[in-house]
């Protein structure tokens, strides 16, 4: 969807971290396979991480089904919200990867809110130490995935 | 600002946090005073947290100047970026706190990009982990202030 077909109500919530001495294809095993995801974002990962297939998130308070759009090798990994909270129904979830000298770098983005809410500054955040998970797990082989997951409020 | 007049390619980082057991006071101290921001931000911190004063944060990689617009106690801050990198300059950070139960809910919004360039992807990172180090600040007396704040990067 281009930014002028969204219209200027829609917003995005945007991240950068790197991988230290990391390839490309460890941290893409990490954003393109269930094992990888259930080790930083949520034990609870099942479904398919093939193009097409859907993948389902499950964490004590709830969880999101996402159709995997594309899925390229070393490169870029992209998710579409089909079930979870209103919110995040038809937002999309890209994760480009590009090495940088000793980095593996990461630029996620989950676009298409429709409003900046509150809880869109939480999800905000707890991308952020999720993502930072994502590092560890890649980096020491242990990350923090849902429910060993960083507290960040009230809201979990 | 409003966002009429900001036009649709500005863009803005935002987060929520909630500091447990807190008091809105001691929070707001963390963000409006410069000893209170020494211990979570960077502990290179100088200036006049007054409104109408500028606060001269400094980093190992460079800093940044912050007028400040507004300063309740106990309920909002504001600031306007007047030095630093050249994305930042005119840009505003926005700080909000409510209590909630037993937590005080810290809304952060750092608005007014003009663009969604990969440093603005970092700065949202980076701000996630340095709000977690002000919740950590307040909740055990002890935050992670640059230099000793957590690495995200190649870019820290």
């Amino acid at each position: 969807m281009t930014r002028e077909k969204r219209g200027i109500e829609m917003v995005d919530i945007i991240h950068r971290v790197g991988v230290k001495g990391a390839a490309l294809d460890d941290v893409y095993q990490a954003v393109a396979t269930v094992d990888g995801l259930a080790g930083w974002w949520t034990v609870d990962t099942t479904g398919s991480a093939d193009v097409g297939g859907v993948l389902e998130f499950r964490f004590p308070e709830g969880g999101f089904d996402m159709v995997v759009l594309e899925s390229e090798p070393g490169r870029s990994v992209l998710w579409e919200v089909v079930d979870g909270p209103p919110e995040w129904i038809g937002t999309t979830v890209r994760w480009e990867l590009k090495q940088e000298g000793d980095y593996v770098i990461v630029l996620f983005a989950h676009e298409g809110w429709r409003e900046r809410v509150e809880f869109m500054s939480h999800c905000s955040t707890k991308w952020a130490t999720f993502l930072m998970s994502l590092k560890q797990l890649v980096e020491t082989g242990a990350g923090a995935p849902a429910p060993h997951d960083v507290r960040i409020s009230d809201w979990h």
